[in-house]
């Protein structure tokens, strides 16, 4: 028998639940030393993701002159859930930065507003209005306000976002982020009127953008998370970083190991257990994980997954008294992009997913996602790669 | 200004290509110590997959009588491409375990026979028949047998595959390996008619089944890669072996430290630089990456990646002389399964990927796989956990 040749005994059929006292292969090892449970259908921290189109919000027919996106992290008052996020209502689609002026947008966030819905059951929303408009020239945001979070201290409700001072698409995606505040999460909301976290100096990879700052009061302080591409394109990354203050209109001070995520385009985060988990959706080595930090600061793979959730802002029960046990997310709003050049705008929609320490959805532990055959043939070889492909290329082989 | 308050200058926009000697992150530390690249765009290990429907296989109009699936690795002999796949030609489709006999098969890889086909360019394919037949019983295979792969060594050629002497799905999935011999890829073929790889002792993972043999010659030595699923359903995990040989027919010792990956559903290796890389695809905490070992035996992951090949056989140049400096593998077969009840069956495709040392193709390193909507929304909620999740789940939250 082959394996009467084993150094040891052959690895159980029932699956251990704790590492077992044997020597693993590095992969097994891994099993047990950087995950919460070996299977993932256990794994508080692996989920699927199911989506649901929303009702309650007018696209204009699509035409491309209304465009929803960037969600805010979800925040419920008085048993009705509130979302912030960019609305553009504009006469005509985003052109680019060639062809932009003041009534036509560069991108689909150019010449944007802060707008805000409510709901009942997370499934139907009611629009409320524009929370935050663009201030008059030259006031800090007055070609466009975008990509809105949410923070609750000592009961008052500040709005950050970004701040664009020239059209988005001129230089890249200039902005700092700046914040608004209000009595009431129905508002209205007073402009603060000056940065809030400022771009890192000349040479440092947030030089030039603070994009999507997402908030959470974290041991006490208020933790900042933003995003910025660094590089130069097409030669760039994506990272996260992390900025604290004690008051909500600053001093951020930027942590000094940023960048904290590797990966990931958006910034999703949420308190789990006594720490902060963080999803890394794509741009990067770690794209399509769920990540997970003690401290807030460190984070490693905690989860590989797919289908995540575009720019996710999800219900997050305890954002601002998390008490060290938390008990994750199950829903949140996420954005869809129409591609197309001409009337290009994103509309939003609801992901479900099972990241609850305390409960598991069999429905949401999937990790054999189906897809039908189509979507596969969708990612079709460029003709060009077809034809080189299907030539002989004798040089790129040794003897076989 | 924030940054000011770093400990150190903020970290570059410019991207170090090498580990930066400066405290980072613990993910960007893994950056650049669990990666070839910090840019998955550089990292040969890092691919995006498309896919190509091949011409030449007839699937009887898809009523469920011929099925081809899991197709063998692909080897070239004198300018022609070779695969070896399960082709299941009956009567009747797959009927389950309950309401299979000699004409019905239970499962879409019962009562099956191991068809081959050759192709000059990887995309238009010739079925040059069947290489092995179903033996007559009580023969080693007389049920079934599935799921090949091909060796060469001394210029014989060596089929493995899956033999059942009872119908897939009786008493779950349960078989050993055989193999069957020629001289030539056309053959003729002559089986050995003995166990090659056997099922491991009572209690252990792999007690019941040796599936997917996958035959790579490493450091001179024949490994034979092998999956099982282990642990009792639905609570099992798929894990793969490895049992290592000096001769084709054995005696082949399974590897100590088995199992060798802690996920991924099939067998699909190849060798890259002076180890050995490895798709894990679904099923377990690291479902979606591709993974290297140094030493065939201890994988870490590689990268991570999306839309997967199913059952992936690749082309692998020199699978059976690699040399320590491979140069990894550009495309290959896999399979689609029609999962209706009624009329299941399988079909083989073309997957291109980017996985070579010397070189990138643009084209395939892309994290940000484009799907339309309704590719998401395909994943819905049940309309039971649409009702729970709609109605307020009070008692699940703290004060928020």
């Amino acid at each position: 028998m082959s394996n009467n040749s084993s150094k040891q005994q052959s690895y159980p059929w029932d699956i251990p639940t704790k590492k077992p006292a044997r020597e693993l292969s590095v992969a097994m090892s891994r099993l047990y030393d950087s995950y919460l449970t070996p299977r993932p259908e256990d794994n508080p921290l692996f989920t699927s993701f199911k989506y649901t189109e929303l009702s309650g919000f007018d696209y204009h027919n699509d035409d491309g002159t209304l465009s929803r996106r960037d969600p805010s992290k979800i925040i419920k008052v008085d048993g009705l859930y509130y979302v912030w996020y960019t609305k553009r209502c504009t006469q005509f689609p985003p052109k680019g930065a060639k062809h932009c002026n003041e009534l036509i947008p560069s991108t689909d966030w150019d010449l944007s507003e802060i707008g805000y819905a409510t709901s009942i059951n997370g499934f139907d929303w009611i629009e409320q209005g524009i929370a935050v408009p663009r201030p008059d020239y030259p006031q800090l945001g007055w070609r466009s306000v975008s990509t809105p979070d949410i923070l609750i201290y000592e009961n008052k409700y500040y709005l950050y976002y970004q701040a664009f001072n020239e059209a988005s698409g001129k230089k890249g995606d200039h902005c700092p982020v700046t914040l608004s505040v209000a009595d009431k999460p129905t508002g209205p909301w007073r402009p603060h009127g000056k940065v809030i976290i400022d771009n890192g100096e000349p040479g440092s990879w947030d030089q030039f953008s603070i994009h999507d700052p997402y908030l959470l009061i974290y041991k006490g302080k208020i933790h900042l998370y933003y995003k910025a591409a660094y590089g130069d394109r097409p030669d760039y990354l994506v990272g996260n970083g992390l900025a604290i203050a004690s008051n909500p209109l600053g001093p951020f001070e930027k942590h000094p190991l940023n960048p904290i995520l590797n990966s990931g385009h958006e910034t999703t985060y949420f308190p789990f257990g006594s720490g902060i988990a963080a999803f890394s959706i794509r741009n990067g080595n770690e794209s399509n994980t769920i990540q997970y930090s003690p401290d807030g600061v460190n984070f490693s793979i905690a989860a590989v997954t797919s289908l995540m959730p575009i720019a996710a802002g999800p219900y997050v029960a305890n954002a601002f008294n998390s008490e060290g046990n938390e008990n994750g997310i199950e829903w949140g709003l996420c954005h869809f992009s129409d591609k197309k050049a001409l009337n290009k705008h994103s509309f939003l929609a609801r992901f479900d997913c099972s990241l609850m320490a305390n409960e598991l959805e069999k429905e949401l532990k999937i990790t054999d996602v189906p897809h039908h055959p189509s979507v596969y043939f969708a990612q079709s070889l460029s003709p060009e790669l077809k034809i080189k492909r299907s030539s002989h290329d004798q040089e790129k082989e040794k003897k076989s």
